[in-house]
């Protein structure tokens, strides 16, 4: 995209209202705008982080057998009723009311809608398991929005759903799932740590939160630092070896790892001293084992081998979406602005052209945007040099390749690294190379 | 995917609710549900079907310039009250109110909103033309919904707005949607046509309806059959030359066509009677420029060469892309089931295997799902021949891989094509090069 035809307003001074980096970041890099309380519109560049969020997101539950579909925002209340959970969710659910009269809400959460879709499709044995997932808008009406994406109302969540016979079919589709986690959380460039959470009523070990480690965290986290050595895009664990998966189960929960709340003293004793850490972290997902508590009350049953009815387990996984823009901006961040990983960046280079105008500097600048073919930008606007770096540092391009007279002439570009400051003046070609 | 894995749940029988062939048909193949009155589910070969639409409507507004962002689903009253729409929308606005008493609603469109943020954001002149859209859920409270996604509540839709500087700006910025609309329908498989549309008090003749021909129809249509051979996808015009713009205008304008709302006898007269077609559509876009309506009222203007003050000349152009799924059924579509284009099918290819457990059957049909990379269907199902051959018709995937016991033996598959029911007993290489 060329910078002077595109909606990428950037800010000099730190809006007001945002109190934690990634707000004040996303606002000023011209990602996001607040449309009301807690709900926010995304611009072109922020719109591409968004969906290479998903588009990773989706891939890797892809990788691991659940099938992608779409459920819609809004919802009848008549199925909430059925589960019980339509007066328990309190304020925090949009309740809305059709022309008609009839109950509605914006959904945020589809336990009940999924469990309905299959109670209607699904009659045996032999049609499970099945694991579900869909990337879709979500409403929680947050008495107090706050710190950006991180906690607003309107927000984009994945959340599968799986579906077996029993107990065992269960715990290997939530191994599945944690898989699927670590490989995404990995690709996105984070560090994300998988700790016991709460199960609430129904008990076990089956609910795991996933931090990301970030010195501006909501919660302090506790770990052993033997966990930071996994690389889990290149572990060769099977998600279809339900032996191989319980191998990374043990791997990738075996280490010490709490939030504060559930920190144990004696435990984190045991940890040498030399591999203990200690830090901030904020939680970008979150997966759950339920057993039938949905699957009970509404009714979904399928006939077994034997001829009797069963009463599928089920579970549920969470990543919040885009929660998790904010959250890598709170771990790739200095004082001059965002470090997007490559991954996610909006765009893979900035070609700042220090000239326009020059007949030299166009002509180099337009070579080196061609090579990108449009996925590049240029940043062709009529400003000062140094308004230019400020604005290239600030929304945070993996790699910034700057066009100016005396190199024109020769050949050569500044290329820098925005991750490590790094620059080298290099050939075009060299430069386009080494981006790759 | 492995259809035995697969939530695709096709019917035998038709449900009594639907009354057009699509909407039969989508619930018929599995490809939606419905959960509450006019809103819909989309199950996973369902929501193939819309992403394929969505990234074809999405490269062909980025072909023209077109920047992609996303708002949200939920907005404040206060803007509609600005442009003056909060009151005049009527019932078929879903109004939403939260937990502190504030006025929400569903947006059914995003003038307000977008003429808000862009007004937020560009100052000057040199910041024009700018267009922008995204593909997000709206929200229409039919009082009666029906026709499946035809006339849905909760419904898909592509939105792209243009900002420029003056009335001539905006003519070419709406030649160029135009442009961008003829060649995404080309690629969905429709024979589209614009239509002169009413444009309310503003006058002129830039707002056209595109209707895409179908015998069961909404609108009665009348077109000169001139209109069908032009290939919109290799004609040369150049999006950003406004002299292109103008050729490529009369040439998608110049020929008689009408609804029946807008036919013009004398006009119809003049056609050469061999080339006068008559028929019926759907109406699956609609672009229109609207001067400043939007942006006099809510204050949008930029500061011009001369040192005044412009308010920007707007357009809107939409694409109901959920809608365009039961129009692509309705165009394309048999007593046996649906016969997707190859560009929006949600697999390339059926592989049926007739004999599972046979390890020669097996392995063949395992070697052919291998060489689509998982993109394919593998109908592995324990199922007797003719109610796969059925399902495979119904599901409408362009070409049907057969793979039976006696072939196997020898490498050989029988390779149908949807659309033609030709039928050749080939190799498997064969069969895969013939598919592409």
């Amino acid at each position: 995209m060329r910078l002077s035809r595109s909606l990428i307003p950037t800010l000099k001074e730190t809006p007001a209202e945002a109190q934690i980096a990634s707000h004040r970041l996303m606002l000023r890099a011209g990602l996001v705008r607040q449309t009301s309380s807690g709900i926010y519109a995304w611009l072109p560049a922020g719109w591409k982080v968004l969906q290479n969020i998903s588009r990773i997101v989706s891939e890797e539950q892809a990788n691991i057998g659940a099938q992608e579909m779409l459920m819609p925002t809004v919802q009848s209340s008549e199925l909430w009723k059925q589960s019980g959970r339509y007066d328990a969710y309190g304020p925090e659910m949009l309740r809305i009311t059709d022309r008609h009269g009839r109950e509605l809400l914006y959904g945020p959460t589809n336990e009940e809608m999924l469990t309905d879709l299959v109670r209607q499709s699904i009659k045996s044995y032999r049609d499970l398991p099945q694991c579900l997932f869909h990337i879709q808008w979500k409403f929680r009406d947050e008495v107090r929005p706050r710190f950006g994406v991180m906690r607003g109302r309107e927000f984009l969540m994945k959340d599968a759903y799986s579906f077996d016979l029993d107990y065992e079919g269960a715990v290997v589709s939530y191994r599945k799932q944690m898989l699927a986690y670590m490989r995404t959380f990995q690709r996105l460039g984070l560090k994300a740590i998988p700790m016991v959470a709460d199960t609430g009523p129904i008990g076990g070990n089956l609910s795991h939160e996933f931090i990301v480690l970030a010195p501006t965290g909501e919660s302090g986290v506790f770990y052993d630092a033997a966990f930071e050595d996994i690389d889990w895009e290149k572990s060769n664990f099977n998600a279809h070896d339900p032996a191989d998966l319980e191998n990374f189960f043990q791997t990738a929960t075996g280490s010490y790892a709490a939030t504060d709340e559930k920190h144990d003293e004696a435990a984190w004793a045991e940890v040498p001293e030399a591999r203990r850490r200690e830090g901030r972290g904020i939680e970008v997902g979150h997966i759950f084992y339920f057993g039938t508590k949905y699957s009970e009350p509404m009714g979904l049953k399928v006939a077994g081998q034997d001829g009797g009815q069963l009463v599928p387990h089920m579970g549920s996984y969470g990543v919040g979406v885009s929660r998790l823009v904010g959250a890598i901006i709170e771990a790739f961040h200095d004082d001059a602005g965002i470090i997007w990983p490559d991954s996610v960046a909006p765009f893979p280079a900035v070609i700042i052209n220090l000239k326009p105008g020059d007949a030299a500097c166009d002509a180099m600048a337009e070579q080196a945007y061609a090579a990108f073919k449009g996925q590049a930008l240029l940043d062709d606007r009529d400003e000062r040099a140094g308004a230019k770096f400020a604005d290239a540092d600030l929304m945070g391009h993996p790699w910034q390749i700057v066009v100016g007279p005396r190199g024109a002439k020769t050949g050569v570009v500044e290329l820098k690294r925005r991750s490590t400051g790094e620059k080298v003046e290099v050939s075009l070609e060299d430069a386009l190379a080494r981006i790759g």
